[in-house]
């Protein structure tokens, strides 16, 4: 996996758990405590967010780090 | 999990791997290309790094990111 991709593949895993909880950007923005825009570059792959926040995020998501961390889910299209 | 102990966590994961590889620090730096200064912080959980760093660990490990955060598999004492 390349450097970049990585962080493409972690927004993809992010939006997806996102839409799979029928959540917003706003919703996840306020659930998590992040600002919409950073939520945004995150689901685009333009931040490359510490571990502290990916583990905000996975406990915003309620799993853990290693079930947020399987980047080979990828949403379709 | 506390934002902080995710950190140590990560550093007893890391410390763990690099142990069962039979690895100094020394070493890992080398397959790593991190400084030998940078993984010492890491172990210590005193760094908080970014999900590209996180990549390299598990590219340098040969493991999943997945696999890498695994972080209830603590080393024991």
């Amino acid at each position: 996996m390349s450097k970049d991709n990585v962080l493409i593949k972690f927004g993809n895993r992010i939006r997806l758990l996102r839409k799979q909880n029928d959540w917003s950007q706003e919703d996840l923005s306020f659930k998590s405590g992040f600002h919409r825009t950073y939520i945004g570059m995150i689901e685009r792959g333009e931040r490359n967010p510490s571990l502290k926040n990916i583990s905000v995020f996975a406990n915003t998501f309620n799993i853990s780090l290693s079930e947020l961390l399987k980047l080979e889910i990828n949403e379709m299209g």
